[in-house]
């Protein structure tokens, strides 16, 4: 498939903006460290790490784009074609979700800061939950045949919602004793994460609602781009937000 | 030997994955270090130093690889062919054991925090004789006949089996004094050694063994990948929780 100039422009900008806002939100959360309480600082730390790890991949993903489409015209301005010897590779986010997926699930449970043994229930279901919707997700993906993309979807879209039922429902039990103003920010953040998630199994199923081209792939990756800022980096400052409120109010 | 896309996007995403998570592995270590005592600072540097080392020398592993195989297909849907005049170096790897392996003891004798004459005494077994098992096994791997890989392997099997004995056995008769929960992490910790360190001369002998070609090849490489992760990585943040853990206990 060829891309126009301005749908090549598009996708450059698109990605080149998640590098700037994965890579400086990892930065200040660094350097916001010391603002909360020791207790909330790992939260904090694995948000930055997750932040860090996407802007690794998305530096990957930028250079991988920029081989893969090319064009012969004068000062860019022309049709980008395929090049020889060179493939957009998408298994990066793939390899970038089976790392960030489970720590932002983590990153939530950290900054919650329940008590010992109620966390690491909750982290037994989620992880291993997040770890097989990515790997079943993949085989999909990869796939050309529209059933084989229809079996794993399906397959994947099981440990999804149940990743879903754990944070909507039997987290909800254990939020009793957090602060309302902490409880807010915590229905805030969810929704945030529900919205942004939902976007991947949406654009993973566009090629089996008839929607493909040019004009689409354009849109799935501005609609990649956009989502993984929500759920890395503006979920990372909400986890902030939380940490600085929560350490107000132990203090 | 030629590689399909899909065998070279398969090692392709493998050592993309192992950077990243070496890579962030260490950066968290560095950022989590505040959190332990100080007398367990030193472990958690060492860790993330390997899980650097190791970063460093799967940056080099990919670019190596990227340019060994290479395909004139375009969007890169083709066979990807041994490249004229570039190599994939194998070397690196055992490099990078030279270095890491010997740390990889001492992170673990470390965080132990024994008695200052034991540790050396530990250390004075484990460190030669771990640069003694990759030295030998070096000129093996390198070597096209099997009656040569057979025995520098056997010869690499030695130091092996003594490192082995004096983790399971001698290292036994020092944990008497661990905190019970230490204990636990501990054998958990020894059990990922083991399982992930057989994985280095099971490869190693898959040839004698007669397990050849692109299948075998790709298979090694996601072994070796995993392995990696799981005796740098995974293991390093074992090493911070008995950290954490002993540090609460010393509190
Ligand atoms: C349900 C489902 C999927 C879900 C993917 C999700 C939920 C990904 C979340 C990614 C995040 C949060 C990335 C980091 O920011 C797949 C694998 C597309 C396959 C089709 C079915
Ligand atoms: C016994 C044996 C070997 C053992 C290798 C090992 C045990 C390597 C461990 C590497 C690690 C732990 C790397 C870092 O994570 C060799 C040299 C393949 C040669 C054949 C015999």
């Amino acid at each position: 498939d060829a891309l126009t100039q301005g749908q090549f422009d598009t996708v450059y900008n698109f990605l080149s903006l998640v590098i700037a806002a994965q890579l400086f939100t990892a930065i200040f959360l660094i350097l916001a460290l010391q603002r909360v309480l020791p207790r909330y600082r790992q939260a904090l730390i694995i948000a930055a790490v997750v932040c860090g790890i996407a802007a690794y991949h998305y530096f990957r993903i930028f250079d991988s784009f920029k081989e893969a489409f090319v064009t012969e015209a004068v000062g860019g301005r022309g049709e980008y074609v395929q090049a020889a010897g060179a493939s957009f590779n998408e298994g990066y986010r793939y390899v970038d979700w089976l790392l960030t997926v489970p720590l932002l699930l983590v990153e939530l449970i950290a900054v919650l800061a329940l008590a010992k043994a109620v966390q690491s229930a909750l982290l037994w279901k989620l992880i291993p939950a997040a770890t097989l919707m990515i790997v079943l997700g993949y085989p999909g993906e990869i796939s050309t045949d529209d059933g084989t993309r229809l079996l794993w979807g399906v397959l994947s879209t099981i440990p999804f919602l149940y990743i879903l039922y754990v944070l909507f429902v039997e987290l909800t039990k254990s939020l009793d004793r957090q602060p309302p103003g902490v409880r807010n920010l915590i229905s805030q953040l969810r929704i945030l994460l529900l919205i942004s998630w939902l976007v991947y199994p949406v654009a993973y199923a566009l090629p089996l609602l008839g929607i493909s081209g040019p004009d689409a792939w354009v849109l799935k990756q501005a609609g990649y781009s956009l989502a993984d800022i929500a759920a890395k980096a503006v979920y990372g400052l909400i986890i902030y937000r939380l940490a600085k409120l929560k350490s107000y109010a132990d203090d």
